[in-house]
């Protein structure tokens, strides 16, 4: 059974993405890049940019799953008001192809893929050089970039696990489990 | 010269929204409602059913201009974030049909229509109920609704004139315009 995953850390000046294909448990990177918005100083050209290009990657690779990086506290109600549209605009562009979403906690993925809850982002492009097999010219140039395949490569880890912490049944039980008060 | 102006009101429960048409410096409704998203336990499921209802009416009435509620201050950082999905995956709708976008904050709309930039949600519907000749029965059950035709109507009476305050060259730009500290 084949298996295509796009992973994406959503921002509002890099937006980071990362393409996974599993095959007999293993797996393999397809693609890592970044969504450069930093030329766009337009809000909206840069939502638009995002709907675009997610929507241009999701009909390149087909991902059966989305695995999307998602902090759930910013620094202040303006930070996560525009993390939020970022996220929406991205999750809008998954479903209305029907790929189905899972989000991931920051912590999540680097405990997933480092072991440790509190690795760098250096530490987690390492390991995930390691067990993908890639060359360092493979490994891009953006810290997005390899966040993002950390989420899918995440994402292929909880597969195979009967957790029951990926799906939410509610806003209410997702801001439970992922331990926000809400 | 007609116009069509969509307004929407995103919010996570009830997402309203209303329809103007102006054609010879005369406004009218064309539509009025609320999109129920109670019914849907799922995030994911709500962000979807926005993306495909927002993109529906855009389908049905076609309209020039988007004009937006968009409140910039919340309870928490956690509201914010799931504010900030609802109007991006509202805004995508819009984007990705190529609606332009203008965003109005609540007490900019309640200004504009009633005078008084506190006025409550049931002033700012009886002067719409006024001043587009709206039967009571017209008017709906829900104030989202009234919220939406509100942001609509706003967009109308800015239309005409040559303020500089309703379109923003960067989110720093966007935020100070707004008084936001970001």
């Amino acid at each position: 059974m084949e298996k295509i995953i796009l992973g994406i850390d959503p921002g509002t000046t890099l937006m980071g993405y990362g393409v996974l294909r599993v095959a007999d448990r293993k797996a393999e990177m397809l693609a890592l890049g970044v969504i450069d918005l930093r030329k766009y100083a337009d809000h909206y050209l840069k939502l638009g940019r995002i709907f675009e290009r997610v929507s241009g990657i999701i009909d390149s690779y087909l991902p059966d799953e989305l695995a999307i990086e998602a902090p759930f506290f910013g620094k202040n109600v303006q930070s996560m008001l525009k993390l939020g549209r970022a996220q929406g605009v991205a999750m809008a562009a998954a479903i209305h192809r029907q790929v189905p979403i899972t989000e991931y906690a920051p912590m999540k993925i680097k405990m997933a893929i480092t072991g440790n809850g509190s690795a760098s982002k250096e530490q987690v492009a390492y390991m995930l050089q390691q067990m993908l097999h890639l060359k360092p010219e493979e490994m891009g140039r953006y810290l997005d970039a390899t966040d993002a395949l950390g989420a899918a490569y995440c994402h292929y880890l909880q597969m195979g696990r009967p957790t029951t912490d990926k799906k939410y049944s509610s806003w209410k039980d997702f801001a439970r489990k992922n331990h926000i008060i809400d």
